[in-house]
């Protein structure tokens, strides 16, 4: 029996409510003034609540191992993220925003530059993100559907973009569509075994169809595709911890991300106090809220500390208003950390707090990277995070007798 | 996907140099003054150190097991020491300086005393090393080959050694010669699987032409062995982390350690003082160094506190002229403990200190047990190290996206 099957077979409902606050990226490490963003931050309010609750340092997947969203998000929500592994067409078609089903297959796709028969720029030239839009919309007003596969393009950033494969009998073992070196001829997609054929078969005539339709651009006249992927066969959280749950998030692939587990999402504007007057509006409908701050992470990966600072200084102003709402177990934590030094996500252990009723009281002075350290929680696993917070919420029958 | 494939899959390559430390038997338990050995040394440099690192308690094997060297090192060259066990024969014979090579079977071998059919003394009285190496001498002069195999002897301290068998065919599922009790008659090595066969026929025959060879010996007339062992089937360190590494030890069983995970081994000398002139001289060519000092170890199996003390005071002097080489990652730590309170391994957690630009700062005063305790590596498995170096020398990619 592991850990999962063991909680699925202690969950309980109850009426309790547990809030989990994501503050993307949140661990840093030493940097201006030899000190952590957290450190600098004045966060009162974090402060007075980090003492009166049980802290800790959680890792996201294993020591040293640096988490994507994917996997960091998956171990905050209770599933080992090296057993359910979210695949990089998933998480793309996720960002921006696609619905992905499940049977979906999903691909990254880039336009680039085919010129004599080889691909001569994988990025072609990084074009404009209009121009790409631009690009998508033709391809998809063409291309509808191949041998009965449907075809749902997005465009991305620049030269990227995400293909959605919708239709029966669809697997992701297929290759690259990809040479990975400029100079070399187009590649076309190989099943990696038979459950990929119709897949490859169907990317493949999209490559060529793609081509035909813009050979007369000057830079994007072809397309790549990569990370073929299907839609991760993920048990939801109603069915393993028994919870209504229901995700505020700003960015597309955090509410993609909490689809994939079963949340509904709800809809909000940009802003933490947009976020957060959503979480008040739809706090009787649910029991279990988790509530995404995405800036904390987009300062660190672009190294930028004081903006970082402030952005946690920001939340910490509005921690009031989520006590007000007297949430039977909160969690303020981090998906990963983003120190603004490393400026990317990074491998070092996550502050983690944990308030309810019936914690110890560590008496920390300051939500900290090194404070946490030296609270009740101790090192553990981002994955245990749930059964405390399913432990705390009363929501967890005793094992044996 | 276990640890060591997730870490394989996320490994890269790149310029940075990783100095491992391995001080044997480091940790200690309050004894003199009710205190650690690292306690009463006067360690200024490593003091220093620790404070501007990440220091932890690594746990070698699981809470509470206490492990033999091979299991301690495997760990800290990043092996799950369950997983990949040595065998006893396999370590003898590195510890006597013998080259082990794939396919070969190792024994551990005693002199014995065989009077009237009866095994009277399995340790033959505690021959003299001296007398052992010419009995050794002459079965090496006289048993070169049985049925194409291979013997190759070496001699040990007292009654003890170690025997290669060489040649194809040869598998380790083979029961001791050895009837455990004095008073009992000679017992032959029984295949316990087929593929053990042709191993214990040709230490049959070994056996019997030793004791005619020795028939007229005092004391040593027989031999009994144990241990038989394949040469273990582990992924080089190469292979799985792509590291370049190098091993700088006095002692044969620690180069023949790092030789089976495929580490180069460095000639040097038996003082601290020539084993750093060996860094020093091989810094360039390689990217990983295991730098092995032993006398920790053997005068905490000794009992000897003082000198315990002292051997860390020597390498604590050395700190420095190992800063100078500036390591992007230098860790300084035991393979396990040897306190000399116990006079021998124990379960203990050892200290350990990560030092590289990307750690918390721990502000830890001293390099102890108590005071490692305190750091932010926390508690973690020996077995983790390698991911936590790796990721501090930046050679680990993001996990998922």
């Amino acid at each position: 029996m592991n850990r999962e099957e063991l909680i699925r077979s202690l969950v309980v409902k109850n009426q309790t409510k547990i809030l989990l606050v994501v503050l993307d990226g949140l661990g840093g490490i030493p940097y201006e003034e030899g000190k952590t963003e957290l450190e600098v931050a004045y966060t009162p309010n974090l402060d007075e609540l980090a003492a009166s609750s049980s802290c800790g340092l959680a890792i996201p997947v294993l020591p040293g191992i640096t988490p994507g969203s994917g996997p960091a998000h998956l171990s905050l929500f209770g599933y080992d993220p090296i057993r359910y592994q979210i695949g990089r067409g998933i998480l793309e078609a996720l960002g921006l925003g696609m619905e992905v089903r499940p049977g979906d297959v999903a691909v990254r796709g880039n336009f680039a530059t085919l010129r004599d028969g080889k691909i001569v720029d994988r990025r072609a030239g990084r074009i404009p993100s209009e121009e790409n839009r631009k690009l998508i919309e033709m391809l998809s007003s063409k291309i509808k559907e191949i041998d009965g596969v449907k075809i749902i393009l997005s465009p991305g950033r620049e030269h990227r973009f995400a293909m959605i494969l919708r239709g029966d009998g669809l697997g992701d073992a297929v290759s690259d569509a990809d040479p990975q070196k400029e100079g070399l001829p187009p590649k076309m997609p190989q099943p990696l075994s038979p459950s990929g054929a119709k897949t490859a078969a169907v990317a493949e005539k999209f490559i060529k169809m793609a081509t035909e339709i813009l050979k007369d651009q000057p830079r994007a006249n072809t397309v790549l595709l990569r990370g073929f992927s299907s839609h991760p066969e993920i048990p939801h959280m109603q069915e393993i911890f028994k919870l209504n749950p229901v995700a505020i998030a700003t960015y597309p692939m955090y509410r993609g991300l909490a689809k994939l587990v079963g949340m509904e999402v709800a809809q909000t504007g940009e802003s933490i106090e947009e976020e957060i007057k959503t979480l008040e509006k739809v706090w009787n409908d649910y029991d279990f809220f988790y509530l995404h701050i995405k800036k904390t992470d987009s300062y660190g990966e672009d190294g930028k500390f004081r903006e970082k600072v402030k952005v946690v200084e920001e939340f910490d102003g509005y921690v009031p208003r989520l006590l007000n709402l007297k949430p039977d177990v909160m969690v303020v934590t981090g998906d990963h950390s983003t120190p603004s030094k490393l400026k990317s996500h990074s491998w070092h252990p996550v502050p983690y707090l944990l308030h309810s009723p019936y914690t110890f009281r560590d008496g920390i002075r300051e939500f900290s990277e090194i404070s946490c350290r030296k609270g009740s929680l101790g090192f553990f696993y981002s994955v245990d995070g749930m059964a405390l917070m399913l432990a705390n919420a009363l929501r967890l029958k005793k094992f044996g007798a």
